[in-house]
């Protein structure tokens, strides 16, 4: 059974996981920590598709003082080939005699593979320890693996009063630098960050990670129904960008390909993008964490088709006053009982700005 | 010089003052305690006007070991003749040796003297101890001794984006039974509770204090300039109401009066209700703590006017959308810096909605 020990480095190797946060994507971020006698002979983390995971790291580093040790590993070890041999394998080869593990494989395809395959070679297995830290660490993997869905968390910058900008538009800057600097840590760590065409329209935003070294940008997405979108777009500029169209305007299609954009035509019965086939579609490319940074009228449609798992609210210690506009467009309520509800996931200063994270209620 | 022992005593004599939080207005709550030889011989607080203060109180249970002694004062001692004889005396009669004070008395005409007639008698004397405490816990007394307007609070309940009620204005109930509670503390300790008669005439609230034992109802003041409520209105049973209007209806001004209401006709050049006068007026009343509990447009008239000092946002999880009512009529404001900006002042759950206080930034 896990002891206070085993919590510390777990602990540890959740630490190493995280190192991955803006770097693993499509693949989760997954650390590993190999310990004998108390101490540390290796440890390692994923750190992006294509290279080495996090078990091959911390056995290589160990070498021959493996045999015998345990390993913390904060996700399922492998089972199957993919890019890389599998790690349960590797783990057997070495001699590992017991193995720790956070959290098993989201993937209701391979999951317990790896477990069973260490077990089947005699060694000990544990499953659990800190596994909802393991889960919230790679909430958009085992969304899209679970429910073929991102992780869809909504950015809003408000007043205290609820209002996002002027009624003429105005809105730079709400919020202050400290609040400006942690989205853009938000950014790095989104495989996607997704507005609408009226922002761009209206703010011309880039919405790329501008302030820190990234070894990847997230992808820009543009939700652009009848492809109003600008060639001389600052989003079209600086790193991968994908258009949802609801319309097949096939010279304006060819016009921002030219551009180096990409554009996916999925109109529902409206002649809107179809939100649900939008976020699917994202998935099927590899996007666990979506990032909206968005005017009330898609923070609206989102919420509205249940599409929105995580509201992001930095609120400024000023009021803009009822002209103002508001944050989700969500139609006319008649009661409550057709409010959406959240609950409180974390509360925090941010600055001078207070940033408030909650969850939407699932039935 | 204050020691450690001497926080620890003004720390209780504050606690003590404390327990004066809902009665003794129009005066302060004052608290004092007399310790001799690291042993408290005396403490008391002030209760209610009329009643003894804090300091005879605490010398009566000390009796004759009160020479020598140390007391700990939340607030000056008095130094003139009022409803009771002055403290400064009485500490002085009883051979008081030292006398350590949180604040001086705010009000310009008296402050001083009582700390001057202490030192006179030969007694050590020293002021400013927890000084930020003693003044929080008077803000309403300060702010009518120096500003001679009451302190102003205004509490909104709201969901997370901002929004007070439906646009067909249900909002029965947004926030839940702990924050609904926490109003009921707020009333407790506020002098009047303020409200429009948008509010009377859609929401017919009787704003008293009704979940406890309470030794003196606020008085409820609804602004009305044209005299539209209704002699059936909720809010003119259960205790002192008064009524300010802008125009000088005698008819129904003398029903009202028939009905137990004070009405006060205090109109400005736009047949409103004239705002800095009306608070003067309370203030004059001996009003210290106003609590605002009104739409948004008795809010938004009176952050305008720059007559609120806090703001008591409770903070639903919840989104109710852009089409329900906003809780701050300002206006259409063309730049940012026309906004009303605030700073923290605490923040915490109750129940499960949030409680974000804030005040306003002054000049």
């Amino acid at each position: 059974m896990a002891s206070a020990a085993d919590s510390h480095w777990m602990a540890h190797a959740l630490r190493l996981a995280e190192r991955g946060l803006n770097t693993t994507s499509p693949n989760p971020r997954v650390g590993c920590v190999l310990v004998k006698d108390g101490i540390v002979i290796g440890e390692g983390w994923h750190e992006r598709a294509g290279e080495l995971h996090a078990e091959p790291i911390a056995l290589h580093a160990a070498g021959e003082r493996a045999r015998g040790a345990t390993a913390y590993v904060t996700l399922e070890p492998c089972s199957h080939f993919g890019r890389t041999p599998p790690c349960a394998d590797a783990l057997i080869a070495a001699g590992v005699a017991r193995v720790v593990i956070a959290m098993q494989d989201p993937n209701p395809l391979v999951s317990g593979r790896g477990v069973a395959k260490l077990r089947d070679s005699g060694i000990v297995v544990e499953t659990g320890l800190m596994e909802a830290s393991a889960r919230e660490l790679n909430l958009g993997f085992v969304s899209r693996m679970t429910r073929g869905m991102p992780w869809v968390r909504s950015k809003i910058a408000a007043s205290l009063d609820g209002r996002t900008a002027l009624a003429n538009g105005v809105s730079q800057w709400i919020t202050g630098p400290a609040a400006r600097q942690d989205v853009q840590r938000l950014r790095a760590r989104s495989c996607a960050v997704l507005t609408g065409i009226g922002t761009v329209l209206a703010d011309d935003p880039q919405l790329n990670v501008r302030d820190s070294e990234v070894v990847r940008q997230p992808l820009r997405v543009v939700l652009d129904s009848h492809l109003q979108i600008s060639s001389s777009s600052r989003i079209l500029q600086g790193g991968p960008v994908l258009i949802y169209a609801a319309i097949p305007d096939s010279a304006k299609i060819t016009l921002l390909e030219q551009l180096g954009a990409q554009v996916v035509v999925l109109p529902n019965p409206d002649e809107q993008v179809d939100l649900p086939a939008m976020l699917g579609d994202l998935a099927r490319r590899g996007i666990n964490e979506v990032l909206v940074e968005a005017g009330a009228k898609l923070n609206g449609g989102l919420l509205q088709a249940g599409l929105v798992d995580e509201l992001l609210l930095y609120l400024a210690p000023q009021l803009l006053g009822d002209e103002a506009r508001g944050m989700a467009a969500l139609g006319n309520l008649m009661a409550l009982d057709q409010r959406i509800e959240l609950q409180w996931q974390d509360v925090r200063h941010v600055g001078s700005d207070l940033r408030l994270t909650a969850r939407i209620n699932r039935p």
